[in-house]
């Protein structure tokens, strides 16, 4: 994917969301006969986070969907566990283990957790899962958080294994891009899970590379399913400021020809790790940008999204289900080096 | 409770959410040494919900809470399960007992689920209930669906084995109102999960009684915890106007003295049972309200949360934790025959 | 009005929005033969607030109304203009006059204005003024912002003149809250513009005097018109914070007997000194309370919009319409020292 | 424009808002010395709306601005005046000329108006016109009413004189697109108001024509400005069915090169003529589609808002203001025959 070019801001050392400083990402793929799914955890930080929360923001694009937990990001502005992703059909057991997770993890810090809001993702990969019977259990969101690190796999591993996007295989996409304000530079990282579009609306870079596949596979497939953004940042932001900033990754979507189909649900998280909110106090002191600086961050959220999804797609393998089902790679048909 | 009277206008023939045909509640309770919790489920029809919708509506009064399931409520306008409440941990678990349900359902009526968007709810029993291991399962959660009836238990049940509400007892309550509009009867019908407020604040029909109690009990607590609000009514209407009728549930907390605290997911959810929405088709008909005749509807919503709310600690017996914590029920206190 | 005494905390020097520091306010009364109607405006500060703006926070607790300037407040959390209150058909006029005398001001201050977001919210007054023929011009506007001071009247006066609540004579009322956070005093202060209610349902401190009321004048109203609230504080508070912050006024409108009926625009508008915005910058700091703080703020606002919608209707006298219709002072029935 | 073909959906007959049957647009062109501005009036049917209100639905993409009038849409889902589009600054004056013309028309049907919620969309406008003197008065809109007709210019007229849209003229545009669902036809389509986007960021249909234009113009603009974007309908919709809509406007936009910058107003709204809300009653009926049926409606949002914003800029002329200022039209550098 080297010569994949969009946009015009630079992207980070990775051009991944782990590219900002502290996050990781890990995944747990289940690939049996019936199962073609797993589950993916965004690691916002590697400290306790329940203790020193993050500021946050969430947005939903389409709601036609079944992610838990954006309520009290929604009120408090603050996220305070990693972000795991799945299956639709999953969301409670991931939810579940979670929960089990954030409770370890405070008794080894000596404290113990009566309450936690886990985030919890999902896109439907029912097409190539045996959905109904759920494979993600607290075992996998385990091994997903243990694997967490700054290098991770993307395409058809852990929750994107099943995923189909634009009627080709897609999965799990990143990208980064670094922007400069008053003097000090930033990175705007992207991960997401991408289920969405249908084949024939597929455009790169003003190319309409999904017609050209639809005269070839002659199986297009209608607008459905979902893609969850995530956006990490270590730009100090408000998290009114981070939830617009958030709303522009829609953008990425609508470019590759998108538009946001009823059957989704598009849904977007944003962290920043540069302002950390502890668990108690009186007075706090926020920095973040001034409003007139706002622009960087929305280009970067832009560009890093539709790169991501494109990047999805073309790190996924082929992926044959159980009854037959195939979802093929855009890299038998798309090269960004042609 | 039968001197108890709220507002003016009259209520159905049990006083109950049940008052609207069609509806039935549901409790297990949980109640070992350890554990003072349960799980109580709200079935807004007696027939396959899936494949016929309900209009709904939700709103968010504050958002500290892990209510799962709002967001497809929010984006569709409609309900396709039974809503479930629990305790904050248990989510996670009684979401994936939903899903379940709903597919044993669908296998039993001939089809299979792909995706389904279980509603659950949860208030923070902590102080009377380990919450760390999460004692609903999904034995309970299939007990509390098969136990639904119109007749149902109120107070200490359920999920209010092990609820707090203003400083007392809390539990389950419920209550209705019957309005005319056009000549036609219908019926609101309230059902509420009670765990917020502080003792001093508690004021009934103008009576501070809250104040009487603290100085009795030299024990105010502060105004934390949350407050479940589900209604359901026979009157058609649209979402947009549901979402209108369920915010004035507020009225009820804020006339028994809470201020809405910080700590509290104060969530209201409504259906309506007037219109279905079948899984496809291409043109329907709704019939609903002249909007000129919903301050009825918005009277009767305030009203009987505010005598819900009520009910549910004055139907709460006293309840006492393995360590030692009391909650008095506020009828040791306070009798509406008094 | 010493004698009336809602909730529990301590009301500021003046028990008046003007309690926090640099807040006043002007009004400007239209008395004539046929309109009783007016202008008043809430002015945050005493310097260029164009160019040092002011956290704000907007919500919406009922939308059938006509308020104008809430969708950049809610996008960008910040106020850079005077707040006029005025009724509904004069809101086009008195936003063009908003935006002549910000013009005006720039010019004095050595810039000019391209853009420029004016604040005017509204009540009907049509039952006692004419309110086709609109009586608020840029005169009243101007006369309205040169009076402002930090000791107002209340009552019947500004954009009070005309106003009805709870069938009796309404208008403009104030009230403030002292709180403690972090050994630091900080001060609420609202200032309402009450029109709405019906007589049979008000409450007053427990006690049914709207029921007295109606059983002595037989004319007991529709829960018709509007409430506009705003809310100053001195409070270090994000705009996040401060949306939570004004939504509990909506809790003294509950209390005082209303169920927030379907005709009105119920508006809350807050904003805080604390911080300032200024015109351009790369990066800012924010000093603000810790959201476990926020508790007391959100009693100052409930407490202080309860009584500041009793002073609006104990400081108005009676108003008579050229056609007869008469809006009588609750002081003839109701007295806080009796 | 004849072979500008985005999209795969046919157009209407005028590739126009005004295919919607009843729909007709007016202008009034305020082009002086100083001033290059006006005012553009979308009527959405020819008989009293304020007696048979419209369904109806706004979205705020992007909230730097001050449109006026969305709250009550959002509260009501009902649209009782036309659509009036105007520079920044006279939002105010525009807002009373449309209360005087619904008065006026009020009384010609013989009753009278004591409540009206105009909807005032607006651009900023002053770096071509001088903006401060507001040129926009009562004389100006009511000439736009009564020129109201089902064939209207585009490009820099009415409200769209003085817009700047990616560095080039903009102004108004506007597209349409008809769709089948059920067996019947309906129209979707959208007029804006464009002043948006920078020019190096312009796509048109994957060709990336704005970098070309900065090659030779050297003068790229900051994303800033706003657009108005208004959809009409004929197709049975709830408002919230319409909302979903009129969200996928933004997919136009995006897939022009814009990332919604900071400076704008980005606001979308939207009606339907195919449901009337009489002004009383007790009982209605809507008629609406089935969900399942909405992606050929958020189709053609997404195209018919592409097209509209591209018309907006190869209708418009090239031009100068009084300083000196220039704004060249797009057809000058690209055109669709090419």
């Amino acid at each position: 994917m080297k010569n994949l070019k969009i946009g015009r801001l630079e992207h980070g050392f990775r051009n991944s969301i782990t590219d900002v400083p502290g996050v990781t990402v890990g995944h747990c793929t289940v690939d049996t006969e019936y199962h073609k799914t797993g589950v993916t955890v965004v690691m916002p930080c590697q400290d306790d986070m329940f203790k020193n929360k993050l500021v946050a923001a969430c947005h939903v694009l389409n709601g036609f969907g079944k992610t838990a937990g954006l309520m009290q990001i929604q009120e408090l502005g603050t996220l305070e566990t990693p972000i795991a992703l799945t299956n639709t059909l999953n969301v409670g057991l991931v939810h579940d283990a979670m929960v089990e997770h954030m409770a370890l993890q405070a008794e080894r810090n000596g404290y113990s957790i009566r309450s936690v809001n886990p985030v919890v993702c999902e896109c439907n990969d029912a097409s190539l899962n045996d959905i109904r019977n759920r494979a993600v259990t607290q075992k996998e969101v385990f091994r997903a958080i243990e694997s967490a690190s700054p290098a991770f796999l993307e395409g058809d591993v852990g929750a994107g294994k099943g995923m189909t996007c634009h009627g080709l295989k897609g999965g799990i996409g990143s990208s980064s891009r670094v922007i400069e304000i008053g003097g000090e530079k930033f990175t705007v990282g992207v991960l997401v899970l991408t289920n969405h579009g249908s084949t024939s609306d597929l455009v790169i870079e003003g190319e309409k590379v999904g017609e050209q596949i639809d005269r070839a596979l002659h199986c297009d497939a209608p607008d459905k399913g979902s893609c969850i953004m995530i956006l990490a940042t270590d730009l100090p932001v408000t998290d009114r400021q981070l939830g617009r900033i958030i709303r522009r990754m829609s953008v990425g979507l609508a470019r590759l020809g998108s538009y946001i189909g009823h059957g989704s649900g598009e849904v977007m998280v944003g962290f920043s790790t540069a302002n950390r909110v502890p668990d108690d106090g009186a007075m706090m002191n926020y920095r973040c940008i001034h409003e007139n600086q706002i622009n960087a961050a929305f280009r970067a959220a832009a560009e890093a999204t539709e790169e991501a999804v494109v990047r999805s797609m073309l790190a996924a393998q082929t992926v044959r289900s159980w009854d037959g089902t195939v979802r093929r790679s855009l890299k038998e048909f798309w090269n960004p080096q042609a």
